[in-house]
């Protein structure tokens, strides 16, 4: 009988073995029919649906298939039971059940108001994932990627305007937000429409500080293959970058403001406890990050005498590049930062020193292992997006805080968007035009990162509210916003099929012919960035990776022998064709006038043509950007379907 | 009050995912240290310790660190509680614990004898995997990189051979295994050194499968790196990737085989069952694994009229092939097979017909992949290894009993290899040669899937001894056989330096200059594999690939619309640079006597001058084989350090 028993029991173990997997097909089956479907699309050149918009509205579908065609069960879940002898949750728990000895894992703390969600659909249970795999498991690599991919040259011509986006925009974005969600809900409790819940301002501000994590990824997808104005997509994908950043940290931050007395008045010392915080967590990320991928840049560059260079093992070579910038992620996770930040951080300073010192063969290795990774991630967190209208039990729909949510999210956009470009007009002759103002406005679309920082804490009623919220207004404008980019652009008349390399070229030679602009173009910027890369040039490239100019040439006199030791032998060779001089930018540099551009169509060029004007170190975004799709250009761009 | 409840709460989810990430960051950093060891010992030359081999040192060290260093916490861990409402175990557990309400996940059932073990150490408790990981998240890229990376042409060449090593061999070894170690515990049980558990002959039989499974890994490591005959590669290769399967499924029949009555006595019906449940989920899984890879292989294939082929979309190529990969393995969970088993035909199929289809990009792309996770996952397990020493908290070491299994592994080993050999010699000319038997016996190690088979079901005492023993045994053979396994070569004077590509020109060159051995080469091979290659020749190729015939050619008359409509317009043209042609072997083919040649040290032969031999859809072994590292030619090889 026992032997009997014991059979039953392995067979049962079994069957939750083989449950686990049936989940997972669903999920693959879902990938696989977004994947078939955007091949659809791309034949049909349809734009208005991205994959990511694909797989949110197949994993809505198959919610509702598996919330009515599969049958509620597992009734026995929705009980709690009493545990007197225990004080405290342990993270294992033994229990004897019938003279059987069973081991349960602790999983999470559940208010009393949600132990009734529990009694819903067992196949959806089983489906719901545990909210920290987004943050530790599927967020990193698309973080990661991000930081990767970031293209330089652009960037860093932009970079003033990406930071004063990313983080005075955020901050602007965040408080509006929570301002005036919280107007809205003294209204609502006011009308009676909302019970008197504990709705403090400091839940109205983290509501806002999530919705401020924009993630255009639908957008950055059709201007990558339109080749949309470079300076626009830089401008948009540096700020989106970053701005995950300081949201995540910001939200945390507002997360433990804990004032000490009265939580709806303000308290002077917790606040600044909390900028504080956000101050420290986002500099130690920071350092943390790029920390990490200055070590491996370090290794795959150490050359001693009798060793063979770890290039010439591609397989280790990848092997060390990504745990060691995994392991950024987790030491940051250890030691209590932010480790999305930090892997942020780490991708940008990977692809900036640790690049160059890779073998061929290893830098696409890396290249097309991270953007893999990009891809199945993000569409795993848009399936889940849709699943988790019916897999998550505790939503409150709440039909006018959701419409007061999404008018906020646009005003609070707004307040980010034109004002800032204002002042950035101000300090600068090269403006930001108006109709990429109203683009970038337009593509403040919420995705993986608000979703992610919603679904980590719904124990509350008003977190649970401001879930579902966010789920919709994701839903919204994914499919709303990403599917009118394309209308858009020709709307606003924004130049596509615009070769970046091309585009460098004619500022240079617009340089030397045109003299209507004496002044200096983007200044601030250049100012900046001057500082940055003078240090950058003369002593960490050198250190750090096999370009640059020698050591010995860059130091004093005196530190000739630490020079000496430091310089790869390749680097005396290397002077001339250091790569880094085409992104420096002078101050009497003159650009094409984006409005007058933007009204003639660019036709297709022969891209095969102008690489030459790309530095040798320079990540090709055609290589590293979204899906890797071959180029599809378009020169009936101005009347689309 | 309430509010700063909710804040700590909070805080203490945030340790617990905090510390997940130290228990990653204690992984990641014992495979940096792996990568870095390899890196010097590959400077160095040495041969005698492998990644896998370092890894599991490493891991072991660590686990004596945290065992000694950090201190036994978490007392509530081992108390057992009642609950007298419950009758079964849920999957979910509700608990009120001071007017706080938890959920616990179920995780397994215990044996009361286990109890105990639940009061270690904490840190160790925690990095302590579930058992299903290794089969659902570890095992499955390596098999398939194995399944995918078969050296197709050499491997059909010996398959006869193979599939005896694989079927009857492993049977052999379980059957021997089993006996000895019956026969040893009934000694040991008579000489009161073993209490009187219920050790029957089925769990000797158990264990003889699960040891079974032989994983060569170092060994093939070092044939690869040293080109060892590429013949010995293959029969080692393909023996220990069939072999697996073979463990696998024999284990599962093993472990459902329960006669009704006395557990001691043969119940025909019952092992008839087995029997039969072995041969239906070998099947099964083979055809559920090779359907995936033929709908991948037709989807990668469609080529409709008015549509871009997929192969135009690298990331969409890439992200297909591996999620349908990916589900043949779950969806064989799914059905009650072995995932395993259907993960590695699907690999098979996918590198024999896919393949053919994905577009330059993809096939890089696939296998760079598949050999980074491989790359990865092996670490890990073998790192896992070292640690299992001391995370796994029940461990009964018997001396006696260890000793009996390491005597009862290697007559095992012998009963297989030598007997086999002889049968299999006598049926053709084209002898396996002694040498060749001696090293396959040497080469007997034990690893991956031996350890992840026992680690399975460790609730009965006599399981968790034989989890033990495995884990002993997998150590010294890695150690002890992998690191012998240069030396071991030197001594049975097996040739190194070969080319496989050479290798078989050679073959082709002495068939028409020599006469001395008129009959067939490894004939009963060459017949199978004949019947089965013109089939999948004439009609498989053409409408799974664009290589082969025409079907219009090979299908009768009548078919014809139906082969118009099936063939692949580029079909017709490629009638005569068909890649298949290079591997079929001729009835009247000689080859060099390995007997004479094992004398001759082979020099470093060019390779790049050599691929104009091999078809063009054959996929190279120096770009898919393990590990992916630079080749380093030894012609100093007769005399090693």
């Amino acid at each position: 009988m026992e032997k009997l028993k014991k059979y039953i029991s392995v067979k049962d173990e079994d069957k939750f073995y083989h449950q686990g997997a049936v989940e997972l097909l669903v999920f693959n089956f879902l990938l696989i029919l977004t994947i078939l479907t955007i091949w659809l699309f791309k034949n049909h050149r349809f734009r208005f649906l991205h994959e990511t918009g694909g797989a949110m509205l197949y994993g809505l579908v198959m919610g509702l298939i598996i919330q009515y065609v599969t049958k509620a069960s597992d009734v026995e879940s929705g009980t709690v039971y009493e545990c007197e002898k225990l004080k405290s949750g342990p993270s294992t728990l033994l229990i004897n059940i019938t003279n059987q000895v069973y081991e349960y894992q602790y999983k999470r703390e559940i208010s009393h108001h949600n132990v009734n969600g529990h009694q819903g659909n067992a196949m959806l249970q089983k489906m719901t994932f545990d909210p920290s795999i987004f943050f530790n498991i599927l967020l990193p690599p698309i973080i990661f990627h991000a930081g990767y991919s970031l293209k330089k040259r652009h960037f860093f011509r932009n970079l003033g305007s990406i930071l004063t986006y990313a983080f005075l925009g955020t901050a602007i974005s965040c408080i509006v937000i929570g301002l005036i969600m919280y107007g809205f809900v003294k209204a609502m409790v006011h009308m009676g429409q909302l019970k008197q819940w504990e709705f403090h301002f400091t839940d109205c501000l983290f509501f806002g500080s999530l919705m401020s994590a924009t993630d255009p990824v639908t957008v950055l997808a059709i201007f990558h293959e339109l080749h949309v104005d470079t300076d626009l997509y830089t401008l948009l994908f540096g700020e989106s970058v970053l701005n995950d950043a300081v949201a995540i940290v910001l939200t945390y931050s507002i997360s433990i403001y804990s004032p000490k007395e009265n939580p709806n008045a303000f308290d002077t010392a917790a606040f600044f406890q909390s900028v504080g915080n956000f101050l420290g967590i986002f500099a130690g990320s920071f350092a943390m990050g790029s920390s990490y991928a200055v070590v491996t840049a370090l290794i795959s560059f150490m050359h001693l005498t009798k060793f063979t260079k770890l290039c010439e093992f591609p397989m280790l070579e990848t092997g060390l590049f990504f745990l060691l910038s995994w392991s950024a992620f987790l030491s940051a996770e250890a030691a209590g930062l932010t480790g999305i930040v930090a892997v942020l951080f780490c991708g940008v300073t990977q692809a900036h020193y640790t690049y160059n010192n890779l073998s061929p063969d290893s830098k696409t290795r890396t290249k097309q292992l991270f953007e893999f990774m990009n891809f199945l991630a993000e569409n795993v967190i848009f399936c889940y997006m849709g699943l988790a209208l019916f897999t998550f039990q505790n939503h409150i729909f709440n039909p006018l805080f959701i419409c007061g949510a999404l008018v906020a999210v646009f005003v609070a956009r707004a307040c980010n968007i034109y004002p800032l470009s204002f002042f950035l007009n101000l300090g600068q002759k090269q403006k930001i035009p108006r109709n990429f103002q109203h683009m970038m406005m337009f593509s403040g679309l919420r995705g993986a990162i608000a979703f992610a920082l919603a679904i980590r804490d719904t124990d509350s009623q008003p977190k649970q509210m401001m879930f579902t919220t966010a789920l919709l207004i994701v839903f919204f404008t994914v499919w709303v916003f990403g599917g009118g980019t394309t209308p858009m652009l020709t709307w606003l008349q924004i130049r596509v099929g615009v070769d970046p390399d091309e585009d460098l070229k004619a500022e240079a030679a617009s340089q030397s012919s045109s003299n209507l602009d004496k002044n200096t173009t983007k200044a601030e910027s250049a100012w900046l960035f001057r500082i940055w890369h003078g240090f950058d040039h003369k002593y960490l490239k050198p250190i750090l990776t096999h370009t640059g100019p020698p050591l010995t040439t860059t130091l004093p006199e005196w530190c000739n022998p630490v020079a000496r030791l430091l310089t790869s032998p390749t680097a005396y060779g290397d002077q001339l064709k250091d790569g880094d001089t085409d992104y420096i930018i002078n101050n009497d540099e003159l650009t094409e006038n984006y409005e007058s551009s933007a009204h003639i169509p660019v036709p297709a060029r022969d891209r095969t043509g102008s690489t030459q004007a790309t530095g040798k170190e320079d990540i090709q975004e055609g290589d590293l950007g979204l899906g890797g799709y071959k180029l599809q250009l378009q020169p009936q761009m101005n009347s689309p379907a």
